[in-house]
């Protein structure tokens, strides 16, 4: 695997002590959330919550599924500050962004709300074409490996997991406090990387909500199985780009709720 | 009860189709999620994914938990234009907010990162008295009553609950796809309603992040309870502001992290 959850790293976790249902004082270990600011060269972005294992994957890759960069953008250098917590994407040139905000921001206000017109419209543009290339034992083999995999959940929990597979072995192991940050993090790894999307298989332990789907669409893996539930509109646009969605993947278990063609059972 | 889900209304869920791991076709019930944008008098602040059930409490709580308007902001209107998507608070007088807003746009561009120091400002004038109140029969009372009562979260899934209780007893039952969404509509009724925070419990299905604590704070209810797991700055957090947390709340066990003087067994 090229990366796995850091259960080692002391920065990640914190031991604290609390009170049990029988008043016992008791030890645990609990995950650490901090503050991250996101610079797009000179435009502060955003403040993520993260547990900051790797800021400069979930910079780029909150920058590219929020539409900010894209994937010909050439990027001069991202700078992490960790005593500032803050984290600069410089890009070569200007990015068009940076004029849409300046332009944007007196009507608008959040970036949020301007940005969510435009990266529907850039959904719109990606379908995935119909090749199956999903075995049934690849769904059990990925989450039996990824489920008892020593992670910073089964270490302390309240956190979830995003894991970029080829077949039935899970290559990038990403966790965070949000699920949007575990996704950020494995695009701008892929980002980086240069790994061809076309063959993974993306794992979530998190609920198949909408942004979700957009993220994954956007990342052009066409394969998305999750351990949890899905939205109606999550289900929606998986089948509008014929992506294969699965949900409820336990044990041998699972829903298959769109691009069903793509399992080679069928 | 004030406010329960509302499992019966048609616009919340939905039924679609997929197959499941023995490929045999099947009905199920998915959650809908909704873009609802969300303004403040001529100023768009923010596009929220929601079920959509009470989009004016939830502007109003998403407002006043984002520091945008305060307790004693006169509201002259909430207008909801179901055909629009769209939400508009508006006000008595401009709110310091527009103006803030209107000056940090071009350092800052999102409403999120140039908040965050507002909000942890208004967090720390907030502690909380050490008045005995909690029963440690209420915990186990509450999250049975809660976990067994109809809810959309036992119908569909993927969804979050947080309730405002009083002693044993559930009041105000608020589901949507984010705990964040569902926590502002306990901060709207709660303005709308006048309802006194400080003899109130707030429970959660979700995690206790520092976003769940700082919102809890902010509406000034001492007493926080989640079946789930917490951060470790969620616990900082608590523990400065003298907010009784409770986590891992299931069947008889809990885990108390902070304000345990008010636990009457102690």
């Amino acid at each position: 695997m090229r990366i796995k959850p850091n259960i080692e790293d002391k920065r990640l976790t914190r031991k604290i002590f609390g009170f049990n249902e029988l008043l016992k004082r008791t030890k645990l270990d609990v995950i650490e959330e901090k503050p991250l600011s996101l610079f797009l060269n000179d435009q502060e972005i955003v403040t993520m919550m993260t547990i900051n294992d790797h800021p400069k994957f979930l910079a780029l890759g909150y920058l590219l599924n929020q539409n900010m960069i894209n994937s010909r953008t050439k990027i001069n250098k991202v700078e992490y500050h960790e005593d500032l917590m803050t984290v600069v994407v410089r890009t070569k040139k200007p990015v068009d962004y940076q004029k849409k905000l300046k332009k944007k921001t007196l009507t608008s206000g959040c970036a949020q709300g301007t940005l969510f017109g435009d990266i529907m419209e850039s959904f719109k543009k990606i379908k995935f074409k119909d090749i199956p290339k999903l075995k049934m034992s690849w769904i059990y083999e990925l989450s039996k490996k990824i489920n008892l995999m020593p992670s910073l959940y089964l270490k302390a929990g309240a956190i979830h997991g995003c894991v970029l597979c080829e077949k039935n072995k899970p290559l990038v192991y990403m966790e965070d406090v949000g699920r949007h940050n575990a996704i950020d993090k494995i695009a701008g790894y892929m980002f980086v990387k240069k790994v061809k999307p076309g063959n993974k298989i993306f794992y979530t332990t998190g609920r198949l909500t909408s942004e979700m789907v957009i993220k994954a669409v956007k990342m052009k893996i066409p394969i998305v199985i999750s351990r949890s539930g899905f939205t109606a509109w999550g289900v929606e646009l998986a089948r509008k780009a014929n992506l294969t969605l699965i949900g409820r993947a336990k044990g041998k278990r699972f829903i298959i709720l769109s691009g069903e063609k793509r399992l080679d059972e069928f």
